[in-house]
C-alpha cells in the first residue's frame, strides 16, 4: 500500500513500481535523509507542533535505523520507492505514531531537494580534497626535477623549450580553477529547502532557519516554489566535474603521448600500468586511457540534467527524480580520477636526458635567433622571414640551426655577430626567458610560490 | 596475479584494480561471453589448434561456468577486472590446461568486441519487439476511438479540427522510423570481429568464417584494426534510443497536458498514476513525467559515447572500456520507456465530450473559411486577411466563428453566401480534408491499414 | 604571402585558406584587437623595446584602422586568415616599419586570448545588464498584481493554490542564481595573458603588469603555457548561458501554456504573437515558443567546446580556433532571449479570474483539511488516507471537496467540527502559508523586497 | 504588414521582427523554396484548382525570382521573415494576383518541411561524393607504399607489426560505415510532406503525388501531422555527420602524432600546414588539428537538435525553426573537412625508414614467440608469462627480443629451436598473419580488392 493510497483504486503493477522507484539511486542518501528527518522532529517539537517526547523517540528511531543501514541488516524493498519512505517505514515500524507525525508540515518534494544539496555540498567538499592531493603530486614532481628542460609544444610541434616544472605547474593552475568552481558548486547547494513543503510553504509555525542552522546550511532558500525546482546546485556540481575531467584528459593525453617508445619522457610505475591478454611485452599506460575515456561520461551527464530540466514547467515534476544518478556518477568518478592522477604523477619516473634530446631538434632557438635581429633594429616581422630562410635551410641540409656557421648567419643578416652562438643554447634560451610566467627558472621558482601559497589557501577551507 | 604479469614487478593497488575494472558493468555480457568461446574453442579444434578433447572439454565446463552464474552461485571477484578473466579462470579451475589454451589466437580486444556485437545485436532486437508493443497499443487506441474529434493544435494554440486516431497514428509513424534506427543499429553490430586478435591477425589458421557462422553473425570484419577499435555499432544503438526517447517525451508531454484540469482529455489508469505524500488530493501522471525526463539520460549518454571515441588513435585504447555502460543503460531504459507507454496508452481513457468541447473555441473553422472564399475566386492572401478581420471581430465580442450572423460575413465580402454556415460545423471541417495523409475520415482509414501493414511486416522480422 | 612565409615553399591552396581562416567569426573582436594592441606598443616604449614615437604612430594607426572598421570602410580579406592579421596589416599599410615592430615579444597566442578574455568580459557584463531586465520586468507584474490566486502546480496537477506573485518571484530567485554564473564567468575572464608570447614568455622585458592594467585585467595569468591553453573562461560563459537559457525555457513553456484555450491564465501582446500563413484566428506565442527552442542551440555550444578542449596536450593547438563562434553565438542569443522575454513579461496581459476559476477545480484544500486532522492529534499519515478517501468520493460523485455536506466530513472523521468549511475558502489557504518563503501575502511580501534588495545590489555592480 | 495581420492591431517591433526572423538562415534553401512552389502550382492547375495561366505565370515568375537571387540583385529584407515570404513577396510583386494564389492549400509549414528535405537530401548527397574521394585518397596512399611496415599500436605502445596499407583501409571501413549513415538520412529525408497543409490536410483536391513526382521524393508522408513536425530526418543528417567527424578526428590525432618530431613518419604538405606568427621554425599541422577541433561543433549541433525536440507537443511549433542552422553547418563543415582531409592524404609523403626504425623497438616480436610455444605445446597463457619474463630481461638489459641470445631463450623454456631467430624478423611477423582480415601482405591484398569493389558500388550510386 503505497504513501498516497487512499484516493486510489488500483495499485500500480510491479513493473511500474520498479521502473518509478529512486531506491537503487537514492539510498546513497540515507545518511542526509536521517539527518535531515531529524533536525525536522527537533524542530517540530520546538515550535510545539509534536511533543518533546515524540522528538526524541523519532530521532533515537531515526538513530537505529541508520545503524541498520550502515551495518548492512537493513532490508532495502523496491515497494519502498524512494529512500524517504525506507528509512519513514522503519522507523513506524519502530516506534509507531510518533514515526507518522514526522512528515507533519513536510513533503518528498523539500525532503528530497533537502537530502539532495546535503549530499552535494559533503561531495563537493571530497571533491576539493581530491583536487589538493593531486597539486600536491603534481608541485612535488615540479619541485623534486626543477631544472629539467623539456621541448615546449605548439600544434605538438617542438616550440621553445621550457622548464619540465613549468609544464606541471600549468595543470595546478587548471586545478586551482577547477578548485573554485567545485567551491561555487557548494556554495549554490548550501541553502536550505526544508520548509517548502510540497510547493507553496506550510500552515504550521515551522522555523526554517532552525532547520537550516541544524542542517549546516548557511541559508534559508527564499521562494518555496523554487525551492522544490531548483536543480541549478547539481548542474554546477556537474559542470564542475565535467571541466575537471577534461583537464585530466589533457594531463592523460600528455602522460600517454609520454609514456610512448617515440617520445620515452616519463615511465609509469608498474602499479599504474597494465599488461595484455596476448601481447608479453606490453606495458600500457590504462589507468591514463581510461581516465581520458571518462571523459566522455562525466560531459554526458551534465548534458542529461540539462536536457531533463529544458522546458519543465514550475513547481515538481517527476522529471526530477532523474537528477541524482548523473551527479553522483560525476562525483564518484571524478573523485576516482583525480585520486588515480595523483597516484600516478606521484610515481612516475620521468628521463630527462630523452627530453633533451627531443628539445634539441627542432630548431627550438629560432625564434630568439628572431629576436636577436629584432633587437638590433630589424622589425621583427622581417627578422621572422630572414630566420624562416635559414631554418629552410637547415632542413635542405638535414641538420639543425646550432649546426649552422657563422658565415651561414652572416650571409642571411648583415646583423649577426659572434654571439649568435649564445643564443642557440638550451638552457640560455630557457633563462632569457624572464617575464612574469614564463619559463626561466627565477620565474618558474616565484610561479611555484604563487601555486603553493593558493594551494595552501585552499587546503584551509577543508 | 594479473593475467600479463610475467613482465612485471608490482602489481597494481587495491584502488587502482577497483577503478580499472570493468567487471561490475560488463558482467552483463556473460552468455555472450561464454558463447564466443565456444565458438572460438569448437573452430580452433576444426582447424586442429586444440585437440577435439579439449574442445569438448572446454564446451562442457563454460556450460558449467554459464550454469553457475544463472543460477547466482558463481562468485565474481573485482580482481579479475573483466568479465572474460572470470570467466577463463573458472573454466580454468574447471578442467585445467585444456582452459589455459582457449585463448590461442584470440586477444580481450576481438573477445570483448564480439561480446558486445552480440549483445547489442540482442538488446536492438528486444527494443524492437518493444517498439512493436507500443504500436498495437497505439493503433488500439486510434480503432477503438474512430471518429473523436480533437483540436488540432499549431504552437499549442487550436488550429484545425483532427481526428484522435489520426493524432495517434502520428506517434505510430515516429515509431516505424525507429524501428529502422535500430534494424540499422542491429545490423551494424551483425559483423564479427573474432579473430582479429589484438590487433593484426594472428598466426594462426583461424576460420573467420566459421566463428561468424556460429554466432550468427552475417559477415566477417576486413580489417583487424578496424574490428578491435571500432564502436560505431555502439553509437548507432545509443542514437535509436535517443530518437526513440525523444519521440516518447513528445508523447509523454501531450498525456501530461492531456491529464491536467485544464485540458482534461485523458484520465491515466491508477495504474500508471501516483499520488502525493503530502496532498491527499493529487493523481500524477508520474510516469509520463518519468519518460520524459528519462530522455536526459538517454542523449547523455550518447554524448558520452561520442566524446570518448574523440581522436582516438588506432587501435584498441583503454578509453573504449568506456563504451558499454551508456548502451546498457539506453538500451535498459528505452525498454522500460516503451513498456511503460504501452501501458499507459493501453489503460488510459479519453474523455471525448472534453476535446469537442475545446475543440468548439478557438474558431477552428478558419481555415475554411478562407478555402471557401478562395474556391469563390478570392485570392488566397486576401481571403485570409477578411477572415483575418472577422475573428478581430469575434475576440473583440467575446464569441466564436459560428456565432456571426450571415450578415456579419456578407459585410466581410460579398462572396459568402448562406452555405457558409455548414463551413462552421466541425465534423464536415474534419470530412472536407480528404486529402492523402489528411484527417478525413476515409483518408485516416486508409492511413491505418497502411500503418497496420508495416506493423505486420516489421513483427515479421522479429 | 602568409607572415610566417619563410620557411615554406608552397602556399595553401584557396580551399585551404578559406577552411583555415577564422576571421569569419573573429572579426567581431576587431575593439579587443586594437585595444590589446594599443596596450602593447604603449607597454613597449615604456620598457625601452620601441621608440616613443614608434609607439604613438602605432597608437594613431590603430585608430585610423579603427575607425575605418566602424565606418564599414574597412575591406576585410579572407585571405588575412584572422583578425589579427587584417588589422597588422592594414596598420603597416598605414605606418610603414613601425608596424612591423608591433608584434615584437607577442605571439599570435596570447594575442588571441587577450582578444577573447577582452570580450568575454564585455559580453558577459552585457548579459548581465539583460539579466537585470528581465528581474525588473517580472518584478513589475508581481507587484502589479499583487493578490491575485493562482493554481500551484506540481506533476502539472493542481496541488495547492499560490499568489502569482509568489510565481513570478521563483522566476526572479533563478535569474539571481545566473547572474552569480555570469559574475564568475567575467570574473574567470578578467586575467591577462598578454605577454605569455607563443607558449614560454619572452627574452624582452616586457612589463605584464602594466598591459594588464591599461586593459583593465584584475590579474596577470602566472603560467605561460596555461595563459595561451586555458578556455575555461569560455566554458564558464557558455555554461552561464545554458543554465540561464534552460531557466528561459522554463519561463517559456508556462507562457505557452497560460496562452492555451485550455489554461486561458494570460494574454501575449500582439507585439509578441504572430499569426499564421493559412489559419487567418491563429495568434501564436512564437516567441515564448522560439526561445524555448533556442535553449538547444545554446546547450549544443556548450558541448562543442568541451569536446574539442577534451584530449588537448599542452599547450595552444589549433583546435582552440574553434573556440570562439560558440561563446559569441550563445552570448548573443541569450542577450537576444533575456531581452524578448522581458518584452513579452512587461506587455502580458493576465486573466485573474481564468486563474480563480482553475484554483477552485482539483481540490487544492486537501493538504489543509489533512493538516486540520493532524492538528488534532491524528498522524499526518492518517490524515493524508482519510482525505485521499474524501477526494475520491467527490471524483464518484462529481464534485469538489466543498461541495460536501459536514456529515460527509464527520463521517470520514469524528475530529471534523463545522469550522472545516473554513479550511476550503482558497483566500484562507493562501493566506496560512505563512512560513519563511509560503506563499502567504505577508510572507510574499517580504520576499519581494528581499529579491528586489538583491537586484539593486547587482545593478550596483554594472 | 505581415502576411498573417488580419487578426492583429499592433505589429511586432523591429528587435522581435529580426529576433524572429529565420531569413538568414534559411535563404540558403531558396532554391528549393522555388523548386516546390513550382511543382505546388503546376499541381493546383493539374487539379483545377488554379487555372493553366495562372499555374505559367507563378513558374515564369518565380525563375525570374530566381535568377535574381543568384545574380546577386535580389534585395532580401529581414521584415519578410523567412525566405518562403521572400520568395512569395517578390512573385507577387511581378505578377500580382497570381502569385497571390500560390499559397491556396498550402501552410508554411508544409513549405518549410518540404524545403528543408530537399535540401538535406542534396547535402546528403554532396557528402557521399566528399566521401568517396577521402576513399579514393587512401586507397591511393595504401597502393602506393604497399609493404611498408609500421608499428602497429594499442594503447598508444608499440603492439606489433602492420603494413602501413593495412591501417590506411582502416580508416577506409570507417568510411564505406560513414557513407551508408548517410544514405540513410537521404532515404529519411525521400519522403514527401507537401500537402499536409498547416497540420490536417486541405479541403482542396491535392494530389501529393503527383508534387513528389515533381520533386523527385520517393514517397508522400501518410500523416500530415507527423509530416509537419518530424524532423528526424535532420537528426540523422547530424548524427551521420557528427560520427563521420569522429573518425577523421581518429585520422587527424595520428597525422598529428606522425608529424611529431618524436614520430617523424609523415610530412605533410606545405600546401596543408602553416607556420608561427613568433616562431619561424614552425611547420604545424594546423588543418589536421582544426578538423579534429571541429569534431566539437558537429557534435553540439546534434546535441542542439536533439534538445530542442525534447518534450514538444504536436503539430508544428516555432521551437521547429532552429532546426536548420546546425544542419546546415554540420553538412557544411563536414563537406570541408573531407575535403582537406583528402587533400593531406593525397599530398603527404610518407617515411618508411623511421617507421620501421620504431617497428623494430617495443618487442613487436613477444606475441610470435609466445605463439612460438603454444603451437609447440605449451598453453598459451603460460607460454604468455615465459614471454613476459624474457622481455622483462631485455628491458633490465635496455636491449630487444632480438638482442638476446639462443640460450637466454633456452633458459627460458626448453621447448625453444634456433629457427626462433626466424620469428623474430618483422616482415615474418607480418607475412605470418595470413588470416581473414589480418596484416599478412595477402591478406590485405585480397582486403584491398573488397574495399575497392565497396567504393566502386558506392560510387555507381551518385
Amino acid at each position: 500500500m503505497a504513501l498516497w493510497s487512499g484516493r486510489f483504486m488500483e495499485n500500480v503493477s510491479e513493473f511500474t513500481q520498479r521502473f518509478g522507484a529512486s531506491l537503487p539511486v537514492d539510498k546513497a542518501l540515507y545518511a542526509q535523509d536521517i539527518a535531515g528527518s531529524k533536525a525536522h522532529a527537533k524542530m517540530l517539537a520546538t515550535v510545539g507542533v509534536i511533543s518533546e517526547d515524540d522528538a526524541q523517540q523519532i530521532a533515537a528511531g531515526l538513530d537505529r535505523v541508520k545503524a541498520d543501514i550502515e551495518s548492512g541488516d537493513f532490508m532495502f524493498d523496491i515497494n519502498d520507492e524512494d529512500i524517504h519512505m525506507s528509512v519513514e517505514k522503519a522507523l513506524t515500524a519502530e516506534i509507531g505514531d510518533a514515526g507518522a507525525r514526522l512528515h507533519t508540515g513536510r513533503s518528498r518534494n523539500d525532503q528530497v531537494a533537502t537530502d539532495t544539496r546535503l549530499y552535494a555540498k559533503q561531495r563537493a567538499t571530497d571533491l576539493m580534497r581530491a583536487n589538493v592531493a593531486l597539486r600536491h603530486a603534481l608541485i612535488g614532481q615540479a619541485e623534486a626535477n626543477f631544472g629539467v628542460i623539456l621541448p615546449g609544444y605548439t600544434h605538438l610541434q617542438h616550440a621553445q623549450p621550457v622548464l619540465f616544472s613549468h609544464h606541471m605547474l600549468a595543470y595546478v593552475w587548471m586545478l586551482a580553477r577547477d578548485y573554485r568552481r567545485l567551491q561555487a558548486a557548494r556554495d549554490a547547494a548550501d541553502a536550505s529547502p526544508l520548509g517548502a513543503a510540497a510547493l507553496a510553504g506550510t500552515t504550521y509555525p515551522l522555523d526554517r532557519q532552525m532547520t537550516a542552522g541544524e542542517l549546516g546550511f548557511a541559508s534559508v532558500i527564499p521562494n518555496s516554489l523554487d525551492a522544490v525546482s531548483d536543480r541549478d546546485f547539481l548542474l554546477d556540481l556537474d559542470y564542475a566535474c565535467a571541466v575537471s575531467c577534461m583537464h585530466l584528459s589533457r594531463l592523460c593525453e600528455e602522460l600517454v603521448l609520454w609514456s610512448t617508445s617515440e617520445f620515452g619522457f616519463i615511465e609509469l610505475s608498474d602499479a599504474f600500468s597494465t599488461g595484455s591478454s596476448i601481447m608479453p611485452q606490453k606495458k600500457n599506460p590504462d589507468f591514463a586511457e581510461l581516465i581520458r575515456g571518462k571523459t566522455g561520461r562525466v560531459i554526458g551527464n551534465l548534458v542529461s540534467l540539462l536536457v531533463t530540466m529544458k522546458a519543465l514547467p514550475l513547481a515538481y515534476n517527476k522529471d526530477l527524480q532523474e537528477d541524482k544518478y548523473g551527479a553522483i556518477d560525476s562525483a564518484k568518478t571524478l573523485e576516482d580520477c583525480l585520486q588515480c592522477a595523483a597516484g600516478m604523477i606521484e610515481t612516475m619516473s620521468i628521463k630527462p636526458e630523452n627530453m633533451l634530446k627531443q628539445a634539441k631538434l627542432g630548431h627550438l632557438a629560432a625564434t630568439d635567433v628572431a629576436d636577436y635581429l629584432a633587437k638590433r633594429g630589424l622589425p621583427f616581422r622581417h627578422a621572422h622571414e630572414v630566420v624562416g630562410h635559414l631554418v629552410l635551410l637547415c632542413e635542405q641540409r638535414g641538420c639543425n640551426l646550432d649546426d649552422l656557421s657563422f658565415d651561414d648567419f652572416k650571409a642571411a643578416s648583415p646583423l649577426f655577430e659572434e654571439d649568435i652562438v649564445k643564443a642557440l643554447d638550451l638552457p640560455s634560451i630557457v633563462a632569457a626567458r624572464t617575464t612574469e610566467g614564463g619559463t626561466g627558472e627565477a620565474a618558474v621558482a616565484q610561479q611555484m610560490e604563487k601555486a603553493k601559497a593558493v594551494l595552501a589557501a585552499d587546503e584551509s577551507l577543508l
